[in-house]
């Protein structure tokens, strides 16, 4: 089964990074990744969203420190899976990255559109692999406490944000988490058919 | 500026598609754009979905007579904006893409991952590319009885259908919906401060 292609290949390349170097990198291509994300259909072509391109640095520490004040409170109540996750990935309540990557993309919802959380992540899932492309790298950065980041910011209460994208070159050395197999997330015709049961669609994948 | 690349190439390319022509599809294009998606990140790396393929004809037409037995209750009650949005672009209960459509690919995210709706919308991003680069079309259809079609294919409740996508050849003249430009979605340092103001970016974008 040929299975290559341009997306495959940038989807499978593409990895969260939390490091950045501090290597600058140009406005234009971040533009370029906004412009093909935009492209993305949205409940009723609404288009809920909104983008906050911060690159000064006190804004950026401004930023980083109300934000690593919620984690801080985060990461103290944080109990169960989620806690032993966060050990084991070295996810601590400091957020270096928030002043280390040159631009932050602080991506907004308008909460009164139809779906618009649904909307808003699917356009990012473009902006990630538009980001791939032209070699810049990021993570899906989701503060604990998104209103006080919107007040600081004089943004409307009719928009949430949906989250922080720091965006630079990587300095992060960590692999990319594993992903599932096809088996294990594709039923065929049933829930619980899978694909590589004999008779179906083992040799194709 | 120079702003050609494959991303904004397809993501300008594509567009939502409510009509199907009856030529087959490979089930191996599906697959690669299955494949591609589940690269995207998620809260935790959860890879909080799964997909059920449906190509049967019964089980396509049993899908589309309860989405449209939802559908006609909805369109009984719905009011406002949206209303008149549904009758300018003559969007009907009638869901004739469920069964024209030679597959359905039907998206479960699962309820108890951190993010799961975030997660699972920005990984049918992804998606919706890679169905572009392979010739395809579709459209992020979601019923307005997700839970209804959820019992009726015995899908565990830990789970929630997030969207159906239809998914053959585009027979859809309708042309794509147009997009808000680039000094409309987004600011720079500051809310509200446009990237085409005098001193700005006016010359980027």
């Amino acid at each position: 089964m040929v299975m290559n292609g341009r997306i495959l290949e940038l989807a499978t390349r593409r990895k969260t990074v939390r490091k950045f170097d501090e290597k600058e990198i140009k406005i234009e291509d971040v533009l370029y990744c906004i412009k093909a994300a935009k492209e993305a259909p949205s409940g009723m072509n609404a288009q809920p969203w909104k983008f906050l391109l911060v690159s000064n640095p006190e804004l950026k520490r401004e930023i980083r420190e109300i934000c690593e004040k919620g984690e801080r409170k985060f990461h103290e109540k944080v109990k169960g899976p989620l806690r032993g996750w966060l050990k084991e990935k070295r996810i601590t309540w400091e957020k270096r990255f928030l002043e280390e990557a040159p631009y932050l993309l602080l991506v907004f919802s308008h909460k009164k559109a139809r779906y618009f959380i649904q909307s808003t992540w699917l356009m990012i899932g473009y902006f990630l692999l538009a980001l791939e492309e032209k070699g810049l790298a990021t993570v899906t950065y989701t503060p604990p406490n998104l209103d006080e980041i919107r007040c600081y910011l004089n943004v409307p209460t009719d928009y949430r944000l949906e989250a922080i994208l720091p965006i630079g070159h990587s300095a992060d050395e960590k692999e990319k988490e594993k992903r599932k197999s096809l088996e294990e997330i594709v039923y065929l015709e049933e829930w619980g058919s899978k694909l590589g049961e004999p008779g179906k669609l083992g040799k194709l994948i």
